[in-house]
């Protein structure tokens, strides 16, 4: 049985580059699918066509909001080398296309060279300590999202969940798929993506549509949690930048990303 | 007369979606072109197929290094929106593909939104009491970027530029167009790009070849100099992440980029 992360990024081959998957409605905020899941499906679609197991950069602009339902990839190989590739994707529904993505593969467990990190990871209390962050949203908005991948926070944090955002737009976070499947670098553009946005700590609430979202994946995660630390620094005008680290169990950096948003109003509660 | 960078950036239609270009050997590495300027180039051809003026979010994967001389550029419009336009091009030399890009554009001057900085510009010396940054690298490497491109830094800094390392992936510095051009959001690309890597500071040298570049502009730069900083935090395996602020005249964030690249061996030097 695959894993419902798996399933819900599953492609059926439908022609020379075509692809038909599903959009799944379990990573759902509201009734919009999560921008990192639809990231990981195209990934996903995109890597079928490549030889180098591994995303090692992936980027995805979100042209228009998808829904659950079935959706079309197109994908083309960009080159194709001997130790990355580089692919696009075009991820469509009913004609319309909803993200356009490039993505380098390689193979991580074949990269040799110097290792020199600064930071750290979040220091977190262990995750039977911490609180659960989960759905609804205020003014009712189901997250699906939360469901699917536990997010366990210091308690207290974020302070806005108890309407006392912290003036801070960061947050810390454990974070894994409630089913039990472990990470890899394919769920990387998911999980990077599955924080509340930080900005919500500055006392800002409403909808934070992802324009473009790019993913590093720097090694291939240990089985367990993962220790998540989200920031936004500029706000400017609307428009926000949000960057996120990703620490496995061992401690060591797996994934970055960054992407950037723009805080609107909030849609209307689904029923 | 256009500038050394507008002609350098020029394109001219040639087709329903093609471009002709002339790539410039003013911002070699080297005899490579610098990543950032074929960026630029490749971002000012989806530009002229985009009603939106400004470049909010680009993405360049390189997947071949490129050569001063002819190019064609290929461009598609993902979408226009009414405050949002999403562009796609390829750039080739001699039917080769050197670099896929995508473009989101909008009009920074329309955003209205809050604002909130966390952080601040770098701290330097005036530029009168800077030192220039300047090839050639070791190993007698050219580099005409610098001559293209003003970069000053605080004296003794990069400490690699006289033999000692800081032993932090840091650089700041001063930046404007040596010809006088004031910087605009097409010129970030390529200005962000422009910097010597921090990567040096660890005490490493060589070649360190861009896998991806994402470029956020944020807000349309006052005239005068730039003020640049630049760091590497996770260098993993030879591979490795590079951040870059671009700070205005006017103390203001006007540009945030983050590219994946890997360290190898140094080429050749160039007679």
């Amino acid at each position: 049985m695959p894993s419902e992360f798996d399933a819900a990024t599953a492609v059926t081959p439908a022609g020379e580059g075509l692809w038909r998957a599903e959009i799944s409605g379990a990573y759902n905020i509201g009734n919009v699918p999560n921008g990192g899941y639809l990231l990981a499906l195209g990934t996903r679609a995109v890597g079928e066509s490549l030889v180098h197991p591994t995303p090692l950069t992936v980027t995805g602009h979100f042209v228009r909001p998808a829904a659950a339902g079935p959706a079309e990839i197109t994908t083309e190989v960009v080159r194709s080398g001997r130790n990355l590739a580089t692919g696009q994707g075009r991820l469509s529904q009913a004609g319309r296309e909803c993200m356009r993505l490039l993505a380098t593969f390689g193979d991580l467990s074949k990269l040799r060279g110097p290792t020199r990190v600064a930071g750290d990871s979040p220091c977190l209390p262990p995750p039977e300590d911490c609180a659960a962050v989960r759905g609804p949203l205020p003014r009712g908005l189901s997250v699906s999202l939360t469901d699917s991948v536990e997010i366990r926070s210091r308690p207290g944090t974020p302070g806005w969940a108890s309407g006392s955002p912290r003036g801070t737009a960061e947050l810390d976070a454990w974070v894994r798929f409630t089913a039990g499947r472990p990470p890899d670098p394919m769920a990387m553009p998911l999980l990077v993506d599955a924080l509340p946005p930080a900005v919500f700590e500055l006392g800002y609430s409403g909808w934070v549509p992802t324009l473009e979202l790019t993913v590093h994946v720097r090694a291939v995660p240990a089985r367990g949690w993962l220790r998540l630390r989200s920031c936004t620094r500029f706000l400017i005008e609307g428009m926000l930048d949000e960057d996120v680290e990703v620490w496995d169990a061992d401690g060591r950096l797996v994934a970055q990303s960054r992407q950037l948003a723009r805080l609107t109003a909030p849609p209307e509660p689904t029923a």
